[in-house]
């Protein structure tokens, strides 16, 4: 018989759920890797994201999949804000062209829409809002962010979503060609999940 | 032989011409209409327009009118504004779908954007910027503002661009239901270029 479930992640995504087991399993002794499941495996419902802000789309996210399953919950939402659109795509970034989760659609529209907006007017940031909720209604949200500017073409073949296009401070390669290992160092979704592990860590263990 | 023009306007648009015609002459005692002209007319060329505020492009617009004329000119530049979207559209209005001028596409875009986005969180304004540069030197900006709320669907024939889904704030109707008197009485546009009006009677009187 397995071992039951303990913490329960708002994701489909099995490169997700095996990056955060990596985190944790090391951190807390006694937990399983498969301790750590996703949501799908656990049959838990989809929420509606209709929050306005990263942080709160975390947090509807990791309560509604606490309430679903009675395990603590974690969630994150992230995306691309960008100086001259006033922070947009934001929590439209996966759904920019209208077709979600179209990453070749949305960003060919965000070039399309900054080609005449040069240096040094192409900041951005991709931002990441990981929140942690437990049924007992424990709520804690940690940020990240990975500031830089944006290339005029997309360039490499790693990562996903913008990766291609976003050039962090201080790189001359794009997101998407650095290695998985150097972008989860700099990343924003490394920062929120590795600010918010010792938080995960101490509800486990209590 | 014709009178001599003695102000140019930023536009082709000969609907834009002779409402600002409209305006103008009878507030200024000896102007012809044919005095007013639009900048194709003379031969100017189109500036590169990359402010990245209305108000820098209106200025941008109108300063290499006059630099090219070395009449008084008149630039506006609009657009609209969503609360949501951290203000963008904004400057971005009218390539929002990355087809320059595609209205169709424009307005189908951001309603797919929004579309999980419900009231009260769908407040958005048009905005103008209209500005006057002579050729020594004198700069004057007027903004303008129509505030509202998008509807989820376009309704109306009337206008252009995005005011199939604007409503403004106290109406049922969207722009695009208005009859043209009705809208330039309450427009961003009309707004800016009545309160501009004075201050192009002054330089042309002067």
């Amino acid at each position: 018989m397995s071992a039951a479930p303990r913490l329960v992640l708002a994701t489909h995504n099995a490169h997700k759920i095996a990056e955060l087991r990596a985190i944790l399993v090391p951190a807390l002794p006694g937990l399983l890797p498969e301790q750590v499941v996703g949501a799908r495996d656990l049959g838990a419902p989809e929420p509606v994201e209709d929050g306005l802000t990263f942080v709160e789309n975390a947090l509807l996210k990791a309560r509604a999949l606490a309430a679903a399953t009675g395990l603590p919950a974690v969630a994150d939402d992230s995306g691309l804000s960008v100086d001259v659109l006033g922070g947009a795509p934001g929590i439209f970034s996966a759904r920019w062209s209208g077709r979600h989760g179209d990453d070749a659609a949305n960003l060919a529209l965000l070039l399309a829409q900054l080609s005449d907006i040069r240096d040094p007017h192409r900041g951005a940031r991709f931002v990441c809002a990981a929140a942690l909720v437990t049924p007992d209604g424990f709520e804690h949200v940690e940020t990240g962010e990975l500031v830089g500017t944006l290339a005029t073409e997309p360039r490499g073949t790693h990562g996903f979503g913008y990766d291609p296009v976003l050039v962090p401070a201080g790189e001359r390669r794009t997101c998407a060609e650095l290695t998985s290992h150097e972008k989860h160092a700099i990343s924003h979704r490394g920062q929120a999940f590795r600010a918010l592990t010792p938080v995960v860590v101490r509800v486990l263990h209590g």
